[in-house]
């Protein structure tokens, strides 16, 4: 069995190539959930739905996130009522988070309903949040005027375009929240552990901060295998780069090296970046080089082969 | 002042004509609120918005619920969780749902609520709902095997088409329920009161069953004017005559004139009923007869006028 960690875009590209060359049925994703917010009134969770979406083959093939061919009708009917439209909720993805929002009032847990959205998408892989318990990302950004503020991730990100820096970021509420049903058990007993090229600091951050995980994790760490999301000092999509630097880490496949050396024993790093190899050794953490841009899902799954082969 | 007590699609047409002959923002309207209704989690008020929409100029021109060129992404999008998604809710009325909801959840007043809906779509006339809290129309059927059950308005005339016959209607809530801030003190100081072409018996009953609305038309039983829904022993629109018979009234303006007359002074009925004009002034109500099939606006404006006149 293997055990994915997964936040949003680039998580869900690599996992579409990795049920090519794995069975579906033998992946479970466990999805960062610390971004989910409430919009409108509604639960969204943003990397659950990005994952969901792309495995199920239905997601805006340009964008990442979202669903193609979508509508945005509802949300900008809500300008009339002076709400904020910035977070563009699609008329089909609505579904989604209305679906969600009823069932969790009802008194469904986040996991049973994320596996109930699943199998509505006929997604075949298990797909596990983090954690049914709330824990939200809190960027602290400075202003122009040099004032600090915390914010929410979709607010700094979407809202202000990840423009404001980043000089913190902390997990609201990972210290009293427990591991969902089954993520603890799948990590210990699976077979590789893949840290997807996510976000190090706010998409795979969150899931480590889940009381027990990164404990795991360390104690398996010969079966733990992470893929960088930098190429060349940059992200291909979302804003690792920029948090990373605001938080002081090294913008590089190196820096990744470094964040994730305590428990993952090899990282996949783009092949224009072969040369910070002996870095990346330095860390304690072996490098392997491949194609890590996934402009196709053939691309994807050639890169899935080339990680599952670096703890084989 | 003018006050008028309004159910659905009969009462938004007649206020359309009503706010040509008197000036919009001295009409108050009393909407029933009993056919409210929970949509996806979200609060649905269909008389409400009806009775809003249509005063905007925005409404269904032949359904009359509902919005202009509506779209229905979102409701479609709900089957795939196996939502049920016999309520069509259109895309830009979910808009609607969704920023009521968000409201009441927030703790403001479905008063409150309605005041800022009304005024993001620039409708004058004040609209109250009958009350802020909780009252529910509850409908029992007979079952094709003859057994009975209880269900609500939207549960009987949406769902199933009204089709099953109906043997008992009661309004749930309406003893602990309270009228609206400023219901009672507009009907205390109305010129008139009107009761517009509504189901007598789901959409002006609730109204009357809030504690003191009757008390108070009793009382200003002289300004108080009504239009019977019913033409030739029909409804135009909803299914005021399925109810009325099912319960053993009368379906005719007559009918209606028995139902009112206890605070109703002055019924408006229809031209082609004119020859029931000697049975409904038997009720001790007094009967105008005018043209009450509202075709377009104009023929509402002459019936406004005209019901006004009546008690004039």
């Amino acid at each position: 069995m293997y055990v994915a960690l997964a936040g949003g875009v680039g998580a869900a590209r690599f996992l579409r190539g990795l049920v090519r060359v794995v069975p579906a049925a033998a992946v479970t994703v466990v999805v960062n959930t610390a971004d989910d917010d409430v919009f409108h009134g509604l639960h969204v969770s943003p990397d659950l739905d990005t994952v969901t979406y792309t495995l199920a083959g239905a997601e805006h093939p340009e964008q990442g996130w979202g669903l193609d061919g979508e509508t945005f009708t509802t949300v900008d009917a809500l300008a009339r009522y002076g709400r904020p439209t910035w977070f563009r909720l699609g008329d089909r993805d609505l579904a989604t988070h209305l679906y969600r929002s009823e069932r969790l009032a009802e008194g469904a847990s986040l996991s049973t309903v994320t596996d109930e959205i699943a199998e509505a998408w006929g997604v075949v892989p298990r797909l596990l949040p983090m954690t049914d318990d709330p824990i939200s990302t809190r960027i602290t950004i400075t202003r122009h005027d040099g004032t600090s503020e915390e914010v929410a991730m979709q607010e700094w990100f979407v809202h202000r375009r990840a423009e404001p820096p980043v000089s913190a970021v902390r997990f609201e509420g990972s210290d009293d929240a427990t591991a969902a049903p089954g993520v603890l058990e799948a990590l210990e007993t699976a077979e590789t552990i893949l840290v997807c090229p996510s976000n190090p600091v706010i998409s795979i951050g969150p899931i480590l901060a889940v009381p027990g995980v990164r404990d795991v994790l360390i104690r398996r760490r010969d079966r733990v295998v992470g893929v960088s999301p930098i190429i060349a000092g940059r992200t291909v999509k979302g804003p690792a780069d920029r948090l990373m630097a605001g938080l002081g880490l090294d913008v590089s496949c190196v820096g990744v090296a470094r964040a994730y050396s305590e428990f993952c024993s090899a990282l996949v790093i783009d092949a224009g970046d072969a040369h910070r190899g002996p870095d990346v050794e330095a860390t304690g953490v072996r490098a392997v080089v491949a194609d890590t841009l996934m402009t196709d899902a053939r691309v994807a799954a050639a890169l899935a082969r080339h990680t599952l082969d670096a703890v084989a």
